[in-house]
């Protein structure tokens, strides 16, 4: 492979870039995943992320990718023919519906313009309609990685606490844990989804399903097969930390890591670093005179931003230059809109100048493409940047 | 956590102890999976996978562990109610039965006394008796990690065919793949199920599914609901060598390393070491005076031996007498062997004087545990093996 | 320690950031210094350095710093009381000298302004003037980590031969070497200073001699005291790739990675790869409208720039600012011109997004710092690094 | 190169196998050495060596190899044609004094067997007859690496005293720190010389002088020239935790870890450890019946062994074997005793079954050289480490 000097930029919406210390964690040897030590460790990730997902319940963790602990998600509570409310925010609602699918259960997919998120009175709406309670889930993605669009959560939970419907509710954060705040507890969350490759700094391999009891009792009724995905063996072998089959013993030292960063920069701050940096982003592209896929400002992600080409400019042939040109991998669009939206992202272990290198990345990608811009949207995002950022921050700070 | 000087001795029957180069392949920085360079990755992996299942058939990988690679066999190739046949070489061969059962199929589950393996004569019969052909699937375990006892998975397949029987024929290598001799092509196995962390020397986190034509005939009609474990979308995929979801990359990267590592020792050589190392062990269990679990001699397993402790004295007393003093983890007695026997794995990335230490620290323990043991286990162990050793092998010599 | 997010930038004039290549390679387990392992990495790293230097001559490696490999030069040719003539380029220049006088050398230093290089016509004026070649040596810095400032080594040559004059011709190559391009045998120079952690990506701990055969033959007579740093022993046992004391193993496996890396990306694009970097930092500072250290076009350095603060603004106070903010380290002014100059390293594994998100910590630095800029220095380098970058090279391109 | 499964086994007497957890450390990216992060690290890495060399004074680390720590050890002492003592110990002694001769010290140098430490007598003899306090320095080696014989350096000092004489006392203990009990302050050295790679369980590349206050105003007056290795900068900025020149900064980190694991352990059970595995290994050697070549049981080494070969025999044909089919290093005769003996070196990062491993891996080779031994050793020794174990221990215990 010809060596390309420097460090690659890998400024896709995740997998992110693990940070050496997760790199470091996970490769030490592995351990006796049935020996004292193992069990000191499993119990120190399965209490340390119960924080992130702002719980005081159970986290499963499973060796397995985001898609995983969608299907985990889904076959814990559900029985075939279920019928489950989704919207189509996106490539990855789409994708989590033809799963629902593809399980047997009767999913009503509510059409969307994949610039949008979940609208809460939507949801009230179809849930006051159902009068007899068929819908078993709400599903929503908290973060669509495919547009760069959040739903508000916390504003759904109200929608069906409104229509006082007894619906399960499912959300996706793979994108979005411990990069945008997120309240599993607070914002009544059945099943929280998520994924290691993203704000959790980890490279792929783990996936997480937050359960409420309401979600534990619905599993002990489920119809749908399980065996991998079941949750009963997991919180059994989890009360000592241990797990039922082998776990991803390496994947978890580095979720350690990954934790005990995240606790010492604190949440809030996490959460602060990303609002700023999609700020920045935001101006550089509105610097450029591009748009940017997400219509509405209250549902901008603060983990990646995607921006929609001019008319006849072609998304994946900019992603080739900037690659090619500059070692930096950005996110495709996908599906409705691929080749018309490219992504960047700008979640995990990130900070001011890798953000001020990607976004140089894309302005000279951007002429060098033949892409029309309107100015320099570095400029904009260097005098917000030196105007935002207050120094280092820390947990304790 | 106590700091113990030296190298923590990892002799349980998997995962086993990780070789270094292995580790710091994985902690190389993860990269973007749907980009060109990871495509060059997931085609060398894809392929160098081929000759260690010695299959010209795909090989399919999944982000998960071994235990979802057993669901993946079942659920692809199966429909709810089919009837497999099983035998009770020993605890995995149970869970896997109770998986099936979980999965909703019908287990004939043959019993056994979890000291020998698959009789190929009991399949035959039982296949011959079965003139409807309502067994759809013959599952077996090639070494049963819990009793170091393998069965012959070419002789059951010779069973399968005198019986002139259509079944499917699925074999779980999981901690035989890599360390002994294994045919999937040859023996014509239609799914053959395996694991990252035994011979292959990585940590857990990926399982495989070699296929054959028919098992990928049968998955198209297959009823069971599937989708993480879908062949279909992987085969498309693999083509160009990605994934439909995202993959585990780290440990993909570990995964081309161990290729080029049994590629570069030779896979004969690989299986001529494991066993020398399982002779090696067997002379000292008989040195010392006690049992092997493994009742014949054309069944012992080259991964692991399990040896049964004298009556009144306890294996996991034993073992943690072991772990104290000594920092050495061996495998506990699981199931209906649990504290009768410990079990030794001598697999994966393993030499001679590893074994050396491995058996010294068995023997002190067996002493400081008041296991009366008749004499030296170890000489008798160096005796064979000073002569066997015929000093380092590569896949060029 | 206070987690900072994202990678810390660390653009001081050495050490440079160590490519993960690099860092995995050290980290592999020692060996035995005197096994047959060790002799063919030794030759490889002995022979791989000389296309380096460029030079068909043996080169020396210390387990010491740079400042060792100074030392290893004056001692291995000179004899007490000789003198040396030296110019005051810089703040190494001068502790050179500081060194060769506390060893007992005499030396002519001249004194410089700490913006220019090694005058040629200054050395051949004071050759021809030492009719008795009382001058044992010229020494001279090839890159002035201080200022930025190169001197022309290959015009020095041609001044000591115009003056007809037998002086040694000793160069510090520390931060030049593998980023600007330079020629131990072409030049005629007969021990050449390098060391491990600037353009050779190495952490800091070796350093080198190349060495002429002049050299050679002067080492055979010169008197000053000498024993770790002796030539003679290490020649001897260099022959079968060894040392004659316990070499630094690990930081030889990363050399030999960097030596491969070099290799693949292809020297003449590495020398353009810091030209263009170079290019784009002028740029910018002259953007700024601040002051290049360096006076003379024809000095300028590739490997860094030190740019002058304007009046009454503190160099210390503003990289203190970009540390705080930015997670930014930047070389401080040295000696003369501490406080008055701050340093930015370009140099080793380093890529044109990188300086990009370099240029812009110290953009936003000096405005939060209350320095008056005249306009944005990275839009200026942004435009030239888009039209200059020609996309990924290797030596086989 | 042919890959060789499993650990290679590197019992020489140094470099020692060095532990993952240091690994790890010294592959995180190198900093700014001049920066406020990096004082930290000086610090706690200055301070943290003082425990260890059981002194209250100033430790100097060097970027180099303990060869380096001998010359800094007598150009900061002593000057041109001083004469020194010393006892002809073995190779490292010999080679010690081969420096001090040619840095211009007149060495009286007393013939020694090669099998017996320095005699307290013998020094206390030669320091009364010389009335004129012509020797300035008495020097000594504490464990020598080449023999496997300690000299008891607090007797020396107690020599030294009954004779009353000034002579300042130099002391290496390159292969006892940290493995052989070691008190710099009550034994009145003067300066200890120190390295790395053994007992400090660290790659090669850092050295060490711990240096008394007689040792610092001798230094001040010392005529011998020096720079590099010159003390008084190094002081200096070591006062804020800084160096005078580029530091090992990776090595540094590996320092640090080295320290807190030793720490964690605790130097009573690190010693008592070395101790065990030392006279587990003596009677193995005894038990094979051949002959060790340190002559005085209470100069027995805890740090390695030398094993003298029977007539006829040759120990280099012997370490063949071994490397090649047990993939062992051991140590190899040196100087007077090459092809005599071999060394097996048992200190560092070390345990009870790797030693047994080390152990069976010479049994089994010296019978594969056709070396006639009487019987198992390696019986003897497990039956004394079985025994002698008492499990894990750490600091707090």
């Amino acid at each position: 492979m010809t060596y390309r000097s420097g460090r690659h930029f890998l400024q896709i919406p995740g997998p992110t870039n693990v940070p050496d210390r997760v790199l470091r964690a996970i490769d030490a040897p592995t351990m006796d995943h049935r020996g004292p030590e193992f069990g000191v460790l499993g119990k120190y990730v399965l209490e340390g992320l119960k924080p992130i997902f702002k719980t005081k319940n159970p986290v499963i963790i499973f060796p397995a990718s985001g898609t995983g602990a969608w299907e985990a998600a889904l076959v814990n509570t559900l029985s075939p023919g279920d019928k489950v409310l989704m919207v189509e925010t996106g490539q990855f609602a789409t994708l989590w519906q033809e799963m629902a699918d593809r399980l047997g259960l009767t999913v009503e997919f509510v059409a969307g313009d994949w610039r949008s998120g979940v609208d809460p009175k939507l949801i009230e709406a179809k849930l006051k309609e159902d009068k007899g309670h068929t819908i078993k889930a709400v599903c929503a993605v908290h973060n669509e990685t495919s547009t760069g669009v959040t739903s508000r959560i916390g504003l759904i939970r109200k929608a069906i606490d409104a229509a006082g419907h007894p619906a399960l509710y499912l959300v996706d954060t793979i994108s979005s844990l411990a990069s945008i705040d997120y309240r599993h507890d607070e914002w009544g969350v059945d099943v929280t989804v998520s994924g290691s490759q993203k704000g959790l700094m980890l490279p792929p391999g783990l996936s997480f399903n937050a359960i409420s009891d309401k979600a534990i009792a619905a599993s002990k009724k489920a119809g749908l097969t399980k065996s991998y995905w079941d949750w009963a063996p997991m919180l059994a072998a989890n009360e000592k930390g241990y797990f039922p089959y082998t776990p991803a013993t390496n994947l978890l030292y580095g979720l350690k890591e990954a934790i005990d960063m995240l606790m010492e920069e604190g949440l809030d701050n996490v959460f602060a670093r990303h609002d700023r940096h999609a700020e920045a982003t935001r101006r550089a592209v509105r610097g450029w005179g591009l748009e940017i896929l997400a219509k509405n400002p209250e549902e901008y992600s603060s983990a990646l931003t995607a921006v929609l080409m001019p008319e006849g400019h072609n998304a994946d042939a900019l992603r080739k230059v900037i690659l090619d040109k500059f070692d930096m991998s950005l996110g495709a669009g996908l599906g409705k809109v691929a080749g018309k939206v490219f992504r960047i992202g700008h979640l995990g272990d990130f900070n001011d100048l890798t953000l001020a290198g990607t976004l140089s990345g894309v302005e000279m990608g951007l002429k060098l493409a033949g892409v029309p811009i309107k100015a320099s949207g570095v400029a904009e995002a260097l005098a917000y940047l030196g105007e935002a950022n207050t120094g280092a921050k820390s947990a304790a700070a």
